[in-house]
């Protein structure tokens, strides 16, 4: 296969196809959404069937369970992926919105009008049912997407990129807005990452090196999220019994996820009655802590923490636990070593809580909540593509409406300039 | 010097500053930004005799009158910097601007609150009354700024930049909010699109050269804008009058900007009667026709138009011109050869106004209005950095809300996700 070749011709038909799909009425796509969902349902054991083949590959490369894990699309991944399709049926378009319009004192009228990016080119690792949940928001915000998954997947994602391109062919939609690149060659990322004339944007899904080579590599814009270095601090005077739950939560309740909790800073105020038992209760779910000097004398049986401890993204039941004498001693530390992901503060002071919403750079900032809660469903906007650490487009959670742009409209009655 | 240890520098230095300019008020950020204005005027002859160093470098090296023209900081130029700095101080500040809030069944409470970008890096020719424009817009957006400016420039840059630093310092501003790279080695350029750690945003503002070359080099994402060719369409039955009317204002009211119009489009049903005097007209203007066979079969005095002429970005008093059997041909050629930039049609019909609105991909579509009101001042922005021609973050002229984004605030009662 001339890689070159099938890429530039595969972003040349997605340009094509975006032409399509932006002019293309709710109900149209809507339509074809249903479509795929249906698709998929008839062909399970088809699409199951090339999994397995996956799976025995990567089962005879002694890859971890967890691995298996996530690449398996079994009934349940399968009816997920299904109900994921309806669920984005059934949000609001946010194609040809117009939030207000303005006239100018010239009798302009002039508005903004949102408008799909165009081309999404998407790479991502292992998990096969991403396949659909990328395609499904990309269809819905209007936009064609070029897929390259990991080469661990790739028997899985053709035969959904077979299921998708008849369902789209057979509900009148373009076959291109949804195309999986036909092979694992890392030069197709290459190439792919050179589109810059065809394709808009893309998004990266997976660990930070391949996010870092997308970034070097790549002369069209990124949407990234390099680490989720999340922290919860808890402020002099909070509700201990709610400092507890929220940081438990933060930690515990999914420690493999990016808005886990990867550093707690406590206020020098509130360490000698809220460490002891926090840290206790830690331990006994099976947390390693790694404290400061004054977490240590608080409670001696936790690992002294080391300098690469702070910016650490542990993804695991590790936990860094440091005592700051003030709140602006935890903000400095946040902006020394987190990584604009997500903080929370505990806290019971107005001003504080103020200041800490305005002061933390990060893409969500929480008052009294888990830092769990950075999740575009979680926080209404009905699903997501990815969580974007970068201030650039959309900062924090994309959903629907960070797959699309706004152009400018105005109407005249003639109006030259003078 | 160390080209690279003092971009670093400067960089980290910049990062610092950003972190109090988002949190400091409008008022005293308009402080800092009336201090610049005044110290400019305070000033001037000081500006201008660095100025004047430039000015005689640039015509021992031989370079155009035109060069020279925007070259130099003139008492008029002068004052229209002083003036540019009045308006952004009158204009509203986007940061801390929270559009709605809504609430999660589980009682938290979310919003998306503007805050600055941070760091903007601002690579630049010639003019160094931009230095001007682009600090203020910055300052008052809260971001801080590191400009490089053009070689040709560097003694007038250098003394805005000192006459900047002391303002800062006298308004109790951060002096890193506004930096000139002070070397004018092509090195600097490299170095400072290298700093994605520190810097947020890269501005190019110049020639298609100048903006390859960032886009090539940069880690950072990059808001650009490489050429304007920017079409009206003259429909079938549209108002000959207002149809002239707004293609010569279009193409020769200022033909060397990115706003200018470079093809016309005419419905053939419109061509007997609007192209030979509307041709006559820009022949006598002396604009240099390019037309296709059926332009030159009703105005033989044209040249013919080559391939090469359909994409081409003239800025000056050159047009090309061409006779559509439909809109649909008209809305081909510009997705063919149009730069997303700006694209008018002249009609009185409904249905294709709508639809031209719709499906050109331009960054600003008007209907019955000249392209040049292509312009954040035109549209009511109030002042603009630069005009975007790619889709991600920006499309279109950008103003202040442009340089910012929008982080996720939480307000909770302690809520855990389950």
């Amino acid at each position: 296969m001339d890689v070159t070749a099938t890429i530039t011709t595969m972003a040349t038909e997605a340009r094509k196809a975006a032409r399509t799909l932006a002019i293309m009425s709710t109900e149209r796509k809507n339509e074809a959404l249903a479509a795929m969902a249906r698709a998929i349902v008839d062909r399970k054991s088809e699409i199951q069937a090339e999994n397995q083949k996956d799976i025995a590959a990567a089962e005879q490369a002694g890859l971890t369970a967890a691995f298996i894990d996530r690449l398996t699309l079994s009934d349940k991944v399968v009816e997920a992926m299904v109900e994921g399709l309806e669920d984005v049926i059934g949000l609001p378009d946010p194609v040809g919105e117009v939030g207000r319009m303005w006239k100018r004192p010239n009798g302009l009228q002039v508005g903004r009008v949102r408008i799909p990016l165009g081309v999404i080119g998407f790479i991502y690792e292992s998990r096969p049912n991403v396949t659909i949940d990328a395609a499904g928001l990309c269809l819905k915000s209007g936009n064609a997407i070029i897929l390259k998954g990991g080469s661990e997947a790739i028997n899985s994602n053709l035969a959904l990129s077979r299921v998708i391109a008849d369902a789209l062919d057979a509900a009148g939609a373009p076959g291109a807005a949804v195309q999986v690149v036909p092979t694992t060659e890392r030069q197709a990322t290459t190439v792919l990452l050179e589109q810059e004339e065809l394709i808009d944007l893309i998004i990266p899904r997976g660990g930070e090196g391949l996010i870092r080579f997308v970034v070097q590599n790549s002369r069209i814009p990124v949407l990234k999220h390099y680490k989720g270095v999340c922290h919860v601090y808890v402020d002099a005077g909070a509700d201990p019994a709610m400092a507890e739950n929220i940081c438990f939560n933060a930690k515990v309740q999914r420690p493999g996820v990016c808005n886990a909790m990867e550093t707690m800073l406590v206020h020098h105020d509130a360490a000698d009655d809220f460490l002891p038992a926090m840290l206790a209760k830690f331990e006994e779910a099976g947390v390693e802590i790694r404290g400061c000097p004054e977490t240590l004398r608080r409670f001696p049986g936790a690992q002294a923490a080391t300098e690469a401890d702070w910016p650490a993204e542990y993804e695991d039941l590790i936990l860094a636990v440091k005592v700051v004498d003030s709140m602006d001693e935890a903000l400095d530390h946040i902006a020394a070593h987190g990584s604009n992901h997500t903080e929370t503060i505990v806290t019971r002071d107005y001003e504080r809580a103020r200041r800490f919403l305005n002061a933390a750079d990060s893409s969500v900032v929480l008052v009294n909540a888990s830092t769990r809660f950075n999740d575009g469903g979680q926080l209404g906007l009905g699903a997501e593509i990815g969580i974007s650490t970068s201030k650039l487009h959309a900062f924090g959670p994309m959903g629907l409406e960070e797959l699309t742009t706004r152009k400018f409209i105005v109407f005249g009655d003639g109006q030259i300039r003078t």
